[in-house]
C-alpha cells in the first residue's frame, strides 16, 4: 500500500502516519518526490482497509499495490483448475454448454426442453426453481417441486442440474437435487450465501452482479474457495450500463481479463448478456472467440409463452444452429 | 402495455400478437401509424413481464404504460406516510437525523459515540453489529455481542437502534435487539429477506443498491409493504457511475422524485454517497434543501481507528457541525 | 410518438393536448385504458422533440414509436451498403484489417510500420497527425508534417492512409492525403464537423462516442449520410462504464445490434475497447465472431517509446498472429 | 509516478523499467516489498503517460502520484478566483443566477423572457443561437440572426449574454455579441475550441461533457487558462448513468470536490441535471446548499412551444419562486 501525502504536507504529519501505520504492525519507507512525499507500507496488507490512513491530516489519498485476492489469483495457482461437469473437465480445450430454460414452469416444459439441448450439444441442463423477482406480482418459480422436476429430467436425459440457491439456509435442500448451485447476479455478494456454498459438496457457478466489478467477483471468489470449495466456476452474465438498447452489456473484456488474472474457469451467459434472442448467438460466438471456457444459454421450446426471460430465449432449434457455430469457432483457435 | 410492431408487419403477424395478448386476458385496441401499427393492451398487465411478446413475430419492442409499483406509489395513496422514531413522525416536517458508527467495535467505542451524537441532536443511533464486507479477510463484525451493546446503549441515551440484518433467518434475533431493521444497499434485492422484514414488527430502513434504479427500489419496498409492514424508510445512498473521485455518486435527483413517485419517507445517507468526509456536510446540506426527510450518517470518535468506513466517518464534532448547518437549510425551507 | 396521460387526468387535460398535438399537424387517436388514458401521435414525428408534451398538465410521459434515424436505417435500405478499401468492398464477407501507430511520431517509425502492417495484412494503413490529448501537455501531433509522411508511406505501401480529422476547416487539408477521414469518437457530436465530412469525397470511419448510445451513433451518422456522403463505416471501440480495470468496455453486443438496425458496415476497435496490449487480440477474435466487418488495430513498432496509447499498441509479431487468428474465425463463420 | 512490478518480475525486469525512465529523464527510487517491487518516478511526469510503462516486461501497473492538472488547481492558487459577470464577482458568497431559453427562437420569445428573468433576479441571460441537436432534423438555432437579438436583449435589460459557441472559427463571430462563451458539454474535449477560446476576450462558461470525470473536466480548463484566459466558470449539468427516470443524474458530490481541488468558481445546471421542470428547484436548491457559486436556469414563457428543452424549462412565476428558495439557502450559509 502506498501513502500519498498532500503538497506541503508537514513533517509533523508524515511522522503522524508513519508512527500510525506501524502500530499496524507494517514497516515504512518514505520517498520524498519533487511536489509530495509517499509513505510505502510494506507488509500484506490485504485484510486493512488502507482507505482508513486518508483520514489523517495531510494524507491525499492512498493506493493498493497488492490485488486484494489471493485463493484466486493466478499469482497463487498458476495452472488452471478445472471443475468436473458431466465427463468434461471445465476449464480444458473442451467447451462446456450448459443450456436450459429460465424457469421450471412444468413437468412437460421442463422434459421437453432438457431432451431437446441434450441433442442439440449441452453437456448440462439449467433450470431455476427459486427465481429471484424484482417484482412481487410476478412468478415466483415452483420451490422444491421444481426441483423434484429437474431430478427427473437428469434421470431421463442423463444431464447434471444447475440451478439457482437464494437463502443460505436452503444451501442444503437446494444441493441434494442440484449438481451445480447457481449463485445469481443479485447474490454476488450475499456473504451468508457465499460461506454457505463455501461448505457444499455441490460445484458451484458464481455470476457476476450486474453492476460489480471484475475484482469484486473475484472477492466473493474467494468466500468460496476460503471455505473449502474449490469447484468454482465464474460467470459473465453483462453489466449495468447508460446503454439501454440491450438489457444489459455483455463485458467480453472481462473473459481475456478473467482468464489472465484467475486460474478458475470462465462461462459466458449471452442471453442475459443481451437480453434479445435474435442477438444471443452473435455474443455466444464471440465468448469463445475471446477465451471462454463455456456458455450457458436460456432455451425455451416455446418462448411466447415462458414465465420469464422468453423474450431473451431460444427455441431449440436456434440453439442446434448456436451450438454448430460455437463449434466451428471453438476448433478454429484449437478448442472443441 | 404497448406493442410496437415492425414496419411492415404482415396482418397475419398482428393478428397473432393480438391473439396471444387475448389469450393473457387483456382486451386490445390497434392504431395504425403511419410507418407502423401499435397493439394497445388494456388491463392491468403489472403480473405479467411485457418483453416476453418480443418474442413474436414482427414485434419491435413493448412499452410499459403503467407504473409497475402500487402499494408504494402515491396514486395509491396521495397523503404522505409517517414512520415514528424517537417522537419524531418521520415524513413530517422535522428533519430526522440517524448517527453511529459503521461498525459497532467495541462496548467503549459504541457508548461514547451514542452520548456524542445524542449531544449533536441525534434522534437515533445507527451501528452494524452484522457486517457485509468485499474480503473474507476484513473484520465482519461483532455479531449478537454487538446487537447487546447496542441495546446498552439505547438503555443509556434512549436512542433508537438501526442495525443491519443480512439473512431471512437473522431477522428474529436482530428484531429482537433493533427499533429499524436496516436493509443494506447489497441486499436490496435479496427478495427472502425483504419478504422477512416484511412481516416484522420493527420499522424499515431499505437503503438503494448501488447498481439500482429508482424503480427497483420501489419495487423492493412493494415487497415489504405487500408483507404488511408499513413503517418503511427508503435510503438514497450513492449509486456507482464511472466518476471514481468519489466512492458513489449521491443521486441527488431521486429525492425530489422519490417524493414525487411514493408516500414513503426518503432518508439520504451522505456518507457512503461520496465516501470521504471532507464533503459529507455539503452532501447533507444539498439532501435536505432538495427534500430529503432526514438522513443517516456515519459518525466515530477516532476515526482513523475504525474497522470500516473510517475515511468517511465524521468525528463528533464536526457532526455537531454538520447538525447546526443542517437545521440551518431546514428552517430556510420551512422545516424544523 | 405516444403521450402517456397521469391516472386520474382530467378530460379537459386530455383535450389539451390533442389540440396541442393537432397543432403540429399531427393525427390523434385516443386510447381509454383501465387507469390511464393514451393519446397515439399520427404521422412522422421525427423532427419533433416529443418529450415537449410533458411539460402539458396531466401528462406522464412520452414515447417514441418510430426510430429516430431514416437514411441509416436498415428499413430504408435492406441491402448492405459496401465502402471500397484498397479493393476489399468492407461490409462484403471479406475481413477489413486496418493497423498502424496511433500518432506518426516520425518518418521511420512510420514507414517501418506501414511495411510490417501490410506483410501481416492490413488492408489500410492508420495514423494521427492531429491528436485529440486530453492534457494541453502531451504530445498533439506533428500536424500536415505527419500528412506528408502518411501519404509518402501510402506510396511506398500502396495501403490506403485512415486518419483523424479534428476541426471542419480541416477537412480540405485532411482529405487532401487521406482516403478515409476519421472521426474520433470525443467528437462524434461535433456537428459542424460531420456536416463538413458529409460534404467530402473521402470515405469516413465514425468512431462512436465514449458516452454515446448506439442510437446516438446511429444519429450522427444520419448527419453525414444527411450530406451526401454514402461512404460511411462505423466503428465500435468502448464505452465509458463502472468498471475501471480495463480501459474501456467493448460493447460487444452493439455489433450484432448495428449489423440489424443499419445498412452501414461496421468496424471494431479492440485496441481501445480493451486498453491492455495483452488483451486486444482475444477482442478482436470476438469482434470477428460477432460480425464485425473489420477491425481497426493499434500497431507500434516500439510501443514503450510510443508518444501515445504505447500500452495498447502490439508489436508486428503480435499483430501477424492476430491477423492469423482472425483469419480463422471469419473462416469459421463463412467469412474470408 | 509510480510503476508496480508483478509478483516474481526479475532483476534484469526492473533494471529494464529505471533504464527506460530515467532514459525520459526522471530520477528512481526502489522500495521492495514483501510480494512486489515499486520503482517510484521522480520528478514531474505530468506531461508523461505514464501508462506506456506498462508495456514493459514485468510491469503490472502504473499509478500517478501527482494531479495531472496545474493552473487550475488549488494548490497553485490556494485563494478562489472570480469571474465578474453584471457587477457580480462569481466565486465571492454572493449567488450569481443565469437564466433564460434553450434557444433563440424568436424576438418576442426572447424579449419577453429576458425581461422576465431580470425581474426575476437573474443577473445574465442565457440563450443558444448555435445549437447542437442529436438529430439533423430538428431546430439547428437562429445563427447570427440570434445572436443579435440577444444583443438587442441585453441593450434593454442591462443583462449580459451566455451563449454557446461551438467551432474554433465562430469564437470571434460570437465573441462580438457574447460577454460569457459556452463550452456545451458536447465540446468539453473538443480541444482546438478549447484554445479558441482560451485567447478571446469574453469569460468562458466551461460545461461538464455528460460522460466526463472531474478530473477530465478541470484539464479541459487547463486548455483555456494555458491559452491565458483566466476568467474561466466550470458547470456541473450532469452526467450519464444508468438512471433513466432523469434525463440525466446530477452529480451534486462534485460541487464540494471541485470547490476543493480548484479556485475556479462553479456553476450548477439544474435544468440539464435532471430533465423535467418539476425536479429543477430541488436540485437548483441543493446545489447551492452544496457550496456552489451559482445557477444557470432554463426558462421559457411558453415551454409547451419550445423548440427545444421545452420540457425542463420553468415558466417566469416557478422561476421567481425558485430565486426566492435559493436566496434564502443562500443566506442561511452565510451567502446572498
Amino acid at each position: 500500500m502506498i501513502v500519498v501525502m498532500k503538497a506541503g504536507a508537514s513533517e509533523k504529519q508524515i511522522n503522524t502516519v508513519v508512527k500510525r501505520v506501524e502500530l499496524d504492525g507494517f514497516a515504512t519507507r518514505l520517498v520524498q518526490g519533487t511536489e509530495r512525499t509517499i509513505v510505502c507500507v510494506l507488509g500484506d496488507g490485504r485484510p486493512k482497509e488502507g482507505r482508513i490512513y486518508e483520514v489523517l491530516d495531510g494524507v491525499e489519498k492512498t493506493t493498493r499495490v497488492l490485488r486484494p485476492f489471493k485463493l484466486t489469483s493466478r499469482e497463487m495457482q498458476p495452472m488452471d483448475s478445472t471443475v468436473p461437469l458431466n465427463g468434461v473437465q471445465v476449464g480444458e480445450p473442451e467447451i462446456a454448454i450448459i443450456a436450459g430454460p429460465c424457469s421450471v414452469e412444468s413437468r412437460e416444459q421442463l422434459l421437453e426442453t432438457a431432451h431437446a439441448v441434450k441433442e442439440a450439444g449441452a453437456i448440462a441442463l439449467r433450470g431455476g426453481a427459486f427465481k429471484p423477482r424484482s417484482s412481487p406480482y410476478s412468478f415466483q418459480g415452483m420451490g422444491e417441486e421444481g426441483l423434484k422436476i429437474l431430478a427427473e429430467a437428469r434421470e431421463q436425459t442423463g444431464l447434471p442440474i444447475v440451478t439457482e440457491v437464494m437463502a443460505p439456509e436452503l444451501v442444503p435442500l437446494v444441493g441434494e437435487y442440484a449438481d451445480v448451485l447457481q449463485i445469481g447476479a443479485r447474490n454476488m455478494q450475499n456473504y451468508d450465501l457465499l460461506k454457505a456454498v463455501g461448505k457444499s459438496e455441490c460445484s458451484v457457478l458464481l455470476k457476476r452482479g450486474l453492476m460489480s466489478t471484475i475484482e469484486e467477483l473475484l472477492m466473493s471468489a474467494e468466500y468460496i474457495l476460503s471455505g473449502g470449495n474449490k469447484n468454482v466456476m465464474l460467470c459473465e452474465r453483462g453489466i449495468r450500463t447508460f446503454e439501454k438498447y440491450t438489457r444489459n452489456t455483455t463485458d467480453i473484456n472481462a473473459i481475456p481479463v478473467l482468464k489472465d488474472l484467475t486460474h478458475i474457469p470462465v462461462i459466458l451467459d449471452p442471453s442475459h448478456g443481451v437480453g434479445k434472442w435474435a442477438y444471443v448467438a452473435a455474443v455466444a460466438r464471440a465468448g469463445i472467440a475471446a477465451g471462454a471456457d463455456g456458455l450457458i444459454v436460456e432455451v425455451h421450446p416455446h418462448p411466447e409463452e415462458a414465465l420469464s426471460d422468453g423474450a431473451q430465449s431460444l427455441k431449440p432449434e436456434k440453439f442446434a444452429e448456436l451450438v454448430q457455430q460455437v463449434r466451428a469457432i471453438a476448433a478454429s483457435i484449437g478448442r472443441n
